[in-house]
């Protein structure tokens, strides 16, 4: 697969997002990390649609983040991430979340994944899926934006 | 089967379920009204988890609400729902949402359902799972509630 | 105001919006729907955010949603609304969702609402807020896209 | 105040809970610690909602979830939690998701806080709300179930 350079994910906070505080609630960092992931593998050229049609799926092992400054309604952020680990069993992935017009940092993350089949048995991408594979490996370490 | 007396579904409003107006967002009544309907049959013995064992699934045809009076963090609301109509193909319930503590109404709604297997291809209840078909049939039309 | 023509709310169905049966959760429509007033207020000159700024809030007298057929996880819908009624104290919206690629309606739905300041007093909009009165009256019973 | 011993936080996981790989979507589980961070303190006798009343906020710094084994529609959970660090300023909490028939862990996880006012303004609570500061300091460090 041919390594190409990627756009951020861009999204603005919905108002369903926020919670009485005024701001966008926690949780909803989390959700946005996943859509970058799926973005990511959609820019990379093979979208988490189609991993499924090959009956694979990635559960999440652990997910973290970091709060640094509140995101509030109608605001847009950036969302970059690098594969910060992967050997065909695990991923690790790391975030980082930063307002559109101001660059300032929002928040941080990462989440670490495996691979499974639909009755949740772990499968080899190395050796079965080698698509799957190289879309990970391909970017493992290295940056994806201009 | 025989039937029984319920008890209204109760609930808690969530720190995440409000928005940045202060009270619960209007979606989430959606979602209680689901609750609702998998605590009535789990009180009417039985559990949504029994009806997905049979391959049976309720998908939603249309659902409704009218907000009467907003629900905040941490109010505590009664929701009573009625089976207004089922024929073993459709399935037609109504809901009503009080505050615990002064009876107040605070919201009216409805939702329509039909019955499919896991292709989604209709099902005959009444023939082929006369529990379900009883235990929407034998509401029919009546008071649940003491 | 200048009445423009409109471009349709374009979303795509993530992956946390589905549920156990394989389809978005039919609560989502609901937040889609308040997507789409959004982004027309956006597009038609006057994003909420500012009426926000204002000091006033439009809540949800009702909301309503008839479902066609299921959207699935990375489909993409195009959202289409219409403002069917409006005369200053009450806004009345309806929406089509339509896919983008077969063009098949997915859903259909509307929307009842008033408007408030940060008290949940009723305001006058036509009186005190012309802005917002003619960002709803200007579109009032037109067709928004092309 | 008098140190009282807690019932750990149940929670039967909802339907829209659930995401299309038929398990609950990771995000929830990032509410459930909100759900039972709030359920601790109606039991230790400082309910959340008086906490507001006061003017204080309490935002997320951190939230960070380890998932061990997957909880299913209609599964409950109990979650115990724990004051492992707290001196005025910030709050760490950790979390510990286990299943109510098997007792097998499902997650364990961690949130740190810190303490503002409506303005995002840090705020002393050992000096200023020595309701607050007492409701975490007792339990620190300390066993809060039997």
């Amino acid at each position: 697969m041919e390594k190409k350079i990627l756009k951020p994910y861009r999204r603005t906070a919905l108002y369903y997002e926020t919670d009485k505080m005024g701001i966008v609630h926690h949780s909803n960092y989390i959700r946005w990390f996943e859509e970058a992931r799926i973005d990511y593998l959609s820019q990379a050229g093979l979208p988490y649609s189609k991993i499924e049609e090959y009956g694979v799926q990635i559960p999440v092992l652990s997910a973290q983040c970091l709060y640094k400054s509140a995101v509030r309604f109608d605001d847009t952020v950036l969302i970059k991430l690098h594969i910060t680990g992967f050997n065909g069993f695990k991923l690790f992935v790391s975030y980082e979340v930063s307002d559109l017009m101001t660059g300032e940092l929002r928040a941080e993350g990462n989440t670490a994944h495996f691979f499974v089949d639909k009755n949740f048995k772990p499968v080899r991408v190395k050796k079965n899926f080698p698509e799957i594979y190289h879309v990970f490996f391909d970017y493992l370490d290295s940056n994806l934006y201009e």
